[in-house]
């Protein structure tokens, strides 16, 4: 029933939901409501939760599991919500995979397992042997800045060739690697090709691409959706001039010295905007005062704050 | 009272057990058993689970608690037990230091989480903020291989000045770093500074290092014992000749293509040695005929069979 | 006089030329000739001599002088001509700009010098202490896999206010930087912002790049000239029609097992098309008969060959 | 005759000289002098001219001629003296390599070429090219952290079988490779195995390596050839002696921020010595006050300057 609910492909603008937290171990509840209305009403295509800006990895097996329920009573079925199981341990992936089905979720993502880091023939069998065992429908994640290794085109090939996998998400940051996706998938119409990097999204949907996972649409979701839709038209006088706003917008993400700063600023940003926590899951903290102003200052470049 | 039981600074040889499987999600019970008594039968000083050589990543959590509480049943106190509680998630390594204290573990293996690579500072503070939290002390565990961050010199300095901290294994591979962290932690003669590759075992002994974690005694222990001893002693002959048979027994490791070679590697030598499965966690596979033959090979070269 | 017949910013398709070679240290005229006017046929914007594709670091300075000197006159000032100066001694790169500049070249090259890699300060200072010595405007080249080190976003901005630099290669191969680069660079209209990699050119030029230095230009320049009028005409169709035939040609990239097949391939493609000598410089050698089976069907796959 | 004077395998400490500038590009022949004698005191057993420490590739073949001449002349064979002839071209390494000869050096020595990185197969394969156009007998030289490529350890065993290649310098870091050399070149008893990082001087000693060359070796020759002599003798004690003041010296290569560090501590103090100049070879300059006068301490506590 999930699956009828997902269009084939999956397209546009699915956000990487940060996990709003009121302390160490608990949600901000609250916060996470907000947080999801606003992303909706920014007319967002999809949800993706407990992803890298997610902070997944982070989580207790309890905030995860509490974080899949309650974004699913909110979302209530608007929109398509993927769940990320990616995890060092095979059962662990398959528990969370069928407390996502439990709860309505209507899709799974999943990186390579993150530890020890396998050959590509191990990482194909490595899907071969979970895409079955799983209750939804799959998404491959390739994210070898956290993960140590590529999904080599030819391993996503085979790997699509699966029953149940039916899409992937690239976030290795190199387009011409997306080009080689699009190129090798470009026969398989009803396959996701969707981008992380939201500075190459207007560009992957020009070449072919399905749509992109953008953490900054958290905070300024119509951005997204707007330069998808101006890309899915070939628009591009409108495609610069939001791209120019992209590149504002992601200042936010270095104003820490750190690679967290990413997480921290996106956090720090639905802060200022009253949406939720800027609280940060360990080995982080929340930004402080001082970059909370140079984000607000930021946010009002964008007219996104007063 | 563990604390009593553990010497400071813990030296010698304390292998990293691996973690015999049944199957994907069950421990093989009398491997466990056998593999625990032929490692002690050569003269161990401690023994570490649950670390890189103990797929401690791959397992479920279910099967973390079981094997750290049959392994401190079987091992009854004999020599200290250490405990790898490393995880992205910082509840789930609380979690789990409680289950090892309350199975009488003596000290527990923390790396740093390993998904999102923290900065120096923040590292520094994970460590300040956990182990406070943490019922027995604390081994910090340099990985970077897999954790993509260097405990760096000056962040193990400051970090050894938290109270709980008693020592460090460094994995890194840098005979040079390890040179730095002895010349850093001189005058702190109660620490522990312990070395991850056997190759480089005998030389951080004779220039001040405690000991180490070696992966091949799992199936050679008196091999990494006695080449301590030496070492303790100074005697370069016997150094020569036992440096020698490592290198020998370490042909073991790169019998397969991938990085996890080195697991299936030991984990198909004592299979063949008859001491437990040679099932491994996913995302790799036992080694099959082709490398248990040449294993074999090895293993008749080591005259640890005929 | 030479900066009078340099557009700013030079714009369009520059050629990465290949070094054609009769032997180990001697140049193959006539397939240098045969090869510059398949190129200027092919309505190319301007020559790139002594690049990394032009295997410039390994020639001898004998054959680079006589590569610049031939090449000039053969060009005969027909488009600007653009010559490699890197080097590891700062001295023989003025020397070699001399030459160049008494054989009539228009710009220079520069990578930062390719051993000791330099921090940002140090090669910030760099370009300003060679510029002023340069008899020819300079264009900067990054080439970070190749050099091992990136020149940063700020460190352009600040080399850009050198008098003399009026342009930049980016070999970096990510998207995400050269969007940066024109997002710092936007005032400057003037300035040349060029793409190595011919993957990314359409898209560079779509989000306001000055044009590209394609390697396969050696082989089918009219492909990237054309690829480039059409992104310069925001033709998308266009585009996605020719980007087809660049993700075939960079199949010939690939038929050998290390880095230098792309070179390989280059080279023994126009040695099939009977344009000029496949020999490579040491460390290298031209791809065998093997290879050029496979060459040979790419090269018919894009019609270039019956 | 110069094989002659050259014993086999060549043992001890030879150090890599730094290349006295008096300026941008002209030796500070007093300078070099002075140095030369300084360290030949010292009790040396050889000299290696031109190397990374000597800033090799960053000088004209000028200066890097009229470093070979002055210095041999000075030597006048005294200790055996080895020339870099390093270059990405085949045909100036060759070129130098006889005017080494003419020169009287004994050996020469050969790192990868270091702008596109070659494979194992194509680095053997030009090693046989080069050797036997080479006029004195050849060390290869592991420089991975330059030349972007490790001469692995199958590849080493293939090189020392062509006729004329003696010796190996290893400059990986990596302890562990070394004692992968060691053991695989065991049976070959005239071949010499040289460790360039000086913090691995004594241990590579101890399991059987031939000697070093160590850059603190400029400013204070007998702490390496009294560390060589402890460990030729086994002699532990003095070892853990001597090595405290190897990492007090080695303080002088981080006094700024970039790997320059090194280079610019080696010739600031030697210029504090009043042995020679401080002048460095662009991209790279001199240290300035500040950096002096840390540098001085760092001296003061060897004992080395009042």
């Amino acid at each position: 029933m999930q699956e009828r609910f997902l269009k084939k492909p999956l397209t546009g603008i699915i956000p990487p939901l940060v996990t709003p937290l009121a302390d160490e171990n608990s949600l901000d509840c609250p916060g996470l409501e907000k947080l999801i209305e606003h992303v909706l009403k920014g007319g967002v295509h999809g949800l993706f939760l407990l992803g890298t800006t997610g902070e997944g990895p982070s989580l207790s097996l309890k905030l995860k599991y509490q974080m899949v329920k309650r974004s699913s009573e909110i979302v209530n079925r608007r929109v398509p919500l993927l769940v990320g199981i990616t995890d060092t341990s095979f059962a662990e992936s398959i528990n969370l995979a069928e407390h996502a089905a439990e709860c309505g979720a209507n899709a799974l993502v999943l990186a390579p397992p993150y530890y020890f880091p396998p050959g590509q023939q191990e990482l194909l069998e490595y899907f071969e042997h979970i895409t079955p065992k799983l209750p939804l429908p799959l998404f491959l994640y390739n994210m070898p800045a956290m993960t140590k290794v590529n999904i080599d085109v030819d391993t996503l090939c085979k790997a699509s060739e699966i029953d149940g996998v039916i899409g992937f998400k690239d976030s290795s940051c190199s387009m011409i690697k997306f080009h080689e996706y699009i190129a090798a998938m470009k026969d398989k119409t009803a396959f996701s090709l969707l981008i992380g990097p939201e500075e190459l999204l207007a560009e992957s949907v020009l070449f072919g691409g399905s749509g992109g996972i953008p953490g900054g649409a958290n905070i300024f979701p119509q951005l997204y959706v707007n330069i998808y839709n101006a890309a899915k038209k070939g628009d591009i006088t409108t495609i610069l001039e939001l791209q120019k706003k992209i590149f504002i917008l992601r200042k936010l993400y270095s104003c820490g010295q750190y690679t967290s700063s990413l997480i921290k600023g996106i956090k720090c940003a639905l802060n200022c905007l009253d949406i939720c926590s800027s609280f940060m899951a360990e080995p982080f903290n929340a930004f402080g005062q001082k970059q909370s102003k140079e984000i607000i200052k930021i946010l009002v470049e964008l007219k996104l704050k007063n």
